[in-house]
């Protein structure tokens, strides 16, 4: 598999860790984000969004994470990435989306180029928006975690699932942006667990050939 | 079921359509985004990221509009949302995710107050913002669909998936919003092929009890 990546980027992270707990090897192709690679014509013919990750599986085109990551658990059985019944799939989906959907596409660098190029925003304006944005998404699945009885170690049950890569994504740049984690224990209980998996641990940003 | 629902909002929409394709009768009750019916103490139990959709099934809580999709899908079989092909149906929920991950989360409500009472951004600011995120997802949804074959009245194939429910729900905002549709020909068949379905057509906000 051939996966176009960037180390910064979570929803690359999110792809690494998946293929790592999958055990699935991979070929990495690096695009500098902040430098623009992304929008030159030969990416773009690949992923017309201009994002990463793109992630090839012999011939066939893989984008948006969320979307690499159920292929992978549906192709690639062992270890699943989400429970078997269809209200804690809903669950560990929803926690997901919070993160993917509903927190990392805020801060992205396109959102954070056009906050300071186009509105004028000063830095300290753009940090706070940063950390408005991830504080809703943790504090929101800080309190779904609360009321799960199936929650703990992992968000759900004894194994990670997407929702455990959703909240490493959520809390990595929390951290890298400085937002205050004590509100959110069970949030963190679940990021430590998963970090202490080398699958985990092998796919941080700061882990990668490109990283800074 | 019951739907905790607010007409305008496009994650509700999306949910509607769906149980509506499904055939599934819903008690809709009503949250008025713009008053803060969200922000409720009684709603911030059941819904602690304080947003709409959530979606009842005999008391199995359901949160995240794709999530409910993908529930719905699992859990009622007839007519499917998805195709059955692994390859495919990562790329419906890749299409899917450009609008609701990408696109969506950047214009709800509660970034469009951010945008203007924090960031103090005028109208036309706010307006550009909003027109210029549901531009870049509509121009990466409509690349997408002229690469692949199996799209043209539909995303993929010959009916309904959560890809064409998440178009509509990328067009319905950006003709609310005045963008600019004719760069996007294929898109607006899949959106017009769509809106002279029933489910869909029932769906729109216009059509809600609690319009305005």
């Amino acid at each position: 598999m051939k996966l176009y990546t960037y180390y910064r980027s979570q929803a690359s992270f999110r792809v690494r860790i998946a293929l790592n707990l999958k055990g699935l090897q991979r070929q990495d192709i690096f695009l500098h984000l902040e430098r623009g690679d992304q929008f030159a014509a030969e990416y773009r013919a690949i992923n017309p969004q201009m994002v990463v990750p793109t992630l090839m599986d012999s011939g066939v085109k893989l984008f948006q994470s969320l979307a690499i990551l159920e292929y992978l658990d549906e192709k690639y059985l062992e270890p699943p990435l989400l429970p078997a019944d269809p209200q804690a799939r809903a669950w560990v989906r929803g926690l997901a989306l919070i993160n993917a959907a509903d927190s990392h596409p805020l801060i992205v660098p396109r959102v954070r180029n056009y906050l300071t190029q186009v509105l004028k925003v000063s830095d300290s304006e753009r940090l706070a928006w940063i950390q408005h944005w991830l504080g809703a998404g943790l504090q929101a699945i800080e309190a779904l975690l609360a009321e799960n009885p199936a929650s703990g170690y992992f968000c759900h049950g004894d194994r990670p699932t997407i929702a455990d890569i959703c909240v490493v994504t959520q809390v990595t740049p929390a951290k890298t942006f400085d937002c205050v984690l004590d509100p959110y224990p069970r949030v963190m209980r679940v990021y430590e667990t998963c970090m202490a998996i080398p699958a985990f641990a092998d796919a941080h940003p700061s882990k990668q050939p490109d990283a800074e």
